[in-house]
């Protein structure tokens, strides 16, 4: 898989720490790591808000698989991830969640709490959550003999969101356009964007306030 | 505050134990509660999906203030409730959790889980919980000095919500019927509903599809 | 009730936010409250090895009905205090914990993480721990049926650490006399002490130490 | 290793799940599991103060190298285990707790909760707890640069027990004898114990209770 990392404004000095325990996680795995959000305090700045949009962008072009964003107590996160059409994102505090929310939910970001009993030791707390939460075969239920119902339901969402949602580009034009201008404004986020987002008018869109 | 809570099939069987805490929490504190979701196993079918609507309805006609939700992991409640313009979930399971979502991002539902980590002595975190969940003023920050920027991002969240989104009503038109005529067919939601919700053409179809 | 704070040197900075949510609890429900270990980097050092025999020697003449401790993880706080006779500790990571422990166990100390998960918003779940840990009367069971049993344990145990220890006086002179002179040479823990110590040979010795 | 399980009488039921985690772990990574309490509601009946007594003797015959105890909320176990000496029993709840436990403290026990927070799931928690609490070499400090200090302290430790502690016999002799009748009652505990204890006065002593 290719995961992106999303860190923002508030938490930004933690980006090390967990980016480290993601790439040794990954590199086991061997899943690829894209670092695309605030690398520490002084990085170009995003909050919660600016997250949820580059989630948005990076999971409808298939520029990455699946996301791993935060904030403080990760709740902000959370729902502005949930905000948008195509993400589907857990929280998540210990690696059980991440296994359960891998098999029956199935979606393709978690938000998690980087300050919010985010204390000593929380690096390894971090790391057992990733172990969990991309090994082996996503989506296959729990327990076994529910995953008829777990993967219907899941597949209901989807359908839930898209019609409860605009078209993605739709929204996004919709948007404050200096809320994506500034969602879109990092190095790091747009060189993964390039390099990987599939050819698609979203993609057309993105890159041209890239350009601009 | 007027708050509903709602049990899905998975976890309909704790609706009596979680509801006799947020009712006993709601009479100190002066808060009416509306058991709106299924309350046994015998009750009324409903889905996480199901929850989603049902929060949307209530909370975008003002029928209701607050909606505690819930499922196994309560992570499928939260994304189905986050799905739908107007309502902002937060996951919770400690009572610091519910205070600081309550603070910082000032949202309108809760999603709970009603089986993972949800041993004896449940009751009690769970009362913990509404105990922080619903007393004080909401929105005030944490810490108060960042209370304006707190504010902000919570305020910019709902116009992500309602730029990304349709219009809720129109939204519901798009859904799969069934689902919506499913979602609305509880008793005891009918009644919270019809006896609570402002007049507004979002009533005057949920009344409709009660009625068909 | 008399209640003691002690802290040791690896989260000596974390005193004074510590003491001021068990003040606040205190004052709330008339517990007066006794800071004995280190209150910052730069006090009298302390080691978990020596919480345990200040939690010894308090308990043990009643100069403080209850003793609140921690470490890093609380393991090692947790393991030095329940190696004294007389000292019943317990672990708590949350509320409902600190409930259970009173009602179930009624032991007379806790041993709390102030590393390990304490991030931000811990003030938060430290003070909601203390609010549940000392109010009402413990010992009373949990399920309140279940008392019966849980009290007879809990007598049982008493019982089973005075057979396997020494006479804990006995204990005291059989300990590394440095360890207990460190122990005991705490300005504030002094003053607790020999305010509120009762009068016993234990006093005598502990008093002798402090003289010498 | 060699680990033993031991389950009371409150918990029971939970032995069978427990016991396939710990097998499966076991397996792995290559150590011996004993099952030497409860095997279900109608097994021989202990509390978690004959658990204390268990542990006791299978630590100090060095018939097992570490022991897995727990009851309702893993107070009860944990305080008991931790009155004899010879015995260093951590309280766990998650993964990162397990894994710090081992290499800070160093300890031969384990006290889990078994019904409060154990709710569906558990068993995922539970296995992961016993992936990272036997795996690798223990006591090597965390951080690393800290090793020098938590091997002293740990060492002290052991140092404090053993001199407010009776010799472990003489303890035992001391005892309620009808407590150590029934602690050593199990069928599956003689086995362990009689197959893997090593000769000494305490085997000696402990041998003419089962034969009595």
């Amino acid at each position: 898989m290719k995961i992106a990392l999303m860190n923002e404004f508030s938490q930004a000095s933690k980006n090390a720490a967990v980016l480290q325990e993601l790439q040794a996680v990954g590199a086991e795995q061997q899943h690829s790591i894209f670092n695309v959000g605030m690398s520490d305090d002084n990085d170009h700045r995003l909050t919660y808000i600016h997250l949820g949009i580059m989630a948005g962008i990076l999971l409808n072009t298939k520029a990455v698989d699946f996301v791993v964003s935060g904030c403080g107590t990760g709740q902000g996160a959370l729902m502005s991830l949930n905000a948008h059409p195509g993400v589907t994102c857990g929280y998540c505090i210990d690696p059980a969640d991440a296994f359960l929310f891998a098999q029956i939910n199935n979606g393709n970001a978690l938000a998690l709490p980087f300050a919010k009993g985010f204390g000593w030791g929380a690096e390894l707390n971090i790391r057992y959550i990733f172990e969990k939460a991309f090994s082996g075969e996503k989506g296959q239920g729990y327990p076994p003999e529910r995953k008829e119902s777990q993967v219907t339901n899941a597949g209901i969402l989807n359908q839930v969101k898209q019609a409860m949602g605009k078209d993605f580009l739709q929204g996004l034009q919709s948007l404050d356009q200096e809320l994506v201008t500034t969602a879109v404004g990092g190095e790091r986020f747009q060189t993964c964007f390039l390099e990987n987002a599939q050819q698609c008018p979203l993609k057309d869109y993105v890159r041209s306030i890239i350009a601009a």
